[in-house]
């Protein structure tokens, strides 16, 4: 049996052909039109899972289904509330529609919650049923999986940890969703670049920072500062892995997983950041659960696909 | 068919005997034998549970099983890793232990949690799937109940809420788990006490809680002043609610439940308190999420026997 994997974004949609152990067999990727509608969304889904089952030349009797990751909360694995980055301000019934479209088994879920379902089956989370994923990139994403399974949310809106109102002080600066304490502000890569922004334009410090235009600045660099021994650097490294620390700390008294995982962009600060979130985190967790792990995820773009991929299997 | 629900302290072990709609049909209580080890308690348990089973004429065929809940982490609805109110500091296979004494069907979890179950099932939850619980006593317990499911966590810490290092800043004091950063401190009725002893010995503005001598100052106290207008007692109440409309914002952006339900002694402050919690969490949780309900428990020290009852049912 196979299972086909779709990751729906505002620029692109990616598409991965699996086969039940969870190897991928191809993959491939069209532009979004946002433009036609859900409607031209849908039409161009299938045409593409159609295409795929034709070039890997598998009969649709042996796909076990179509799992699709989109940006956006998911009611009952089919209905997409809203996607703005998709246009889409009605609900979306899209398992239905992608079922109509392509007599399949279709189950619909948030693109994060289904790229930590793809860390946990085929990435840095494997073997743990228990986890929470991070994806820190422009925004920050997140899924919690208990037992295997995604916790989807009564809205929708589970394993929205962005939006988690978790720092000690607001900030000035407004979250995307209106908020100013959200991990998002601190750390996602938009969010530590406006930290040391504004650390620059507050202090009179020294700063390897300073050699950057102060619009271009970006994570990596505040980062790259931090590992060479910038104190600015370090400052705003040590803030966001102590968010980082303090959110996984709380979520072990909530959901008590068994590892943390991170991807995204900033991730990619690597063994630096994972020990320093590591470090917060053992200092702040309760000691029934302060052993989790934390990891790096390592499917990189392809965790979504992965993970829907994993939803109908 | 019956369920016998159990709820297991340090002090007393309360028992109910419920038919499968949850209707209450008896409830006893034993004293807890703690000197006699684990293996005095589980016979005093079955022993009570046949008393139980022959005073309501009720055959054990037509028992469904019996749900047990237990101070301490719980894993696999069996081994209790540590009871330190019960003097267990080795782990104790309970459902094996009374299945083998009364060869009916035995699940475990920890109490709080199983608090949580009870009052979705037949308390302030009714009708809720998806929900988190505070018991606001001497400590805080929590459960996060999910599709009707408590969540027990990778090491039976699911829903340690009151472990959470939830606070803006760190306190002098140090919770019993050692945290200095723990929701208890600010939430428990213990921590609003010592809040209060706190700010009247650092102010010296006049408050009616001064007529009360400093060392028998209780939650109550505080909260009836607050009631009354008295600015100290504003302060802590406004806090205490702070932190708990905070928890449950960040719980909304994990979870997504669609209620809150607070138990326990503090929340006798009824309405005043409810109505502050709320306050702070629609101000502080995810728009997606913010139309959850703060709720009272309703079932009291019940709670624990209807959650365990349910447990099997």
């Amino acid at each position: 049996m196979y299972a086909l994997g779709v990751d729906v974004g505002g620029t692109t949609i990616k598409f991965g052909v699996f086969d039940e152990e969870g190897k991928l067999l191809d993959k491939s990727y069209i532009d979004t039109d946002v433009r036609g509608g859900a409607d031209k969304i849908c039409d161009d889904i299938a045409a593409e899972l159609f295409r795929l089952l034709v070039a890997n030349q598998i009969p649709k009797e042996e796909v076990k289904g179509v799992g699709i990751g989109v940006p956006g909360p998911v009611l009952n694995q089919n209905l997409v509330t809203v996607g703005v980055n998709l246009d889409w301000y009605e609900p979306v019934p899209l398992a239905e529609k992608i079922h109509e479209r392509t007599d399949m088994q279709v189950l619909v879920e948030n693109d994060a919650n289904v790229a930590a379902l793809g860390e946990m089956w085929r990435g840095g989370g494997r073997g743990y049923e228990n986890l929470a994923m991070f994806t820190l990139g422009t925004g920050v994403g997140g899924g919690i999986v208990i037992g295997g399974k995604v916790v989807s949310g009564s809205t929708g809106s589970g394993g929205e940890v962005g939006h988690a109102p978790i720092l000690d002080t607001p900030q000035e600066r407004t979250c995307g969703c209106g908020g100013h304490r959200c991990l998002e502000l601190a750390a996602s890569a938009t969010g530590i670049a406006a930290r040391a922004r504004d650390e620059l334009s507050f202090s009179l410090d020294d700063s390897v920072l300073r050699e950057i235009p102060v619009d271009e600045i970006k994570a990596k660099d505040v980062f790259d500062a931090a590992k060479d021994g910038d104190a600015l650097g370090i400052k705003i490294a040590e803030e966001t892995a102590y968010y980082l620390g303090k959110i996984c700390a709380i979520i072990a008294s909530i959901t008590n997983p068994e590892c943390f995982v991170f991807g995204g962009g900033v991730s990619n600060a690597g063994p630096y950041l994972i020990d320093l979130i590591e470090k917060n985190y053992r200092a702040l967790a309760f000691s029934g659960a302060s052993h989790a792990k934390i990891l790096r995820a390592e499917l990189g773009n392809d965790a979504g696909i992965y993970g829907a991929a994993k939803l109908v299997l």
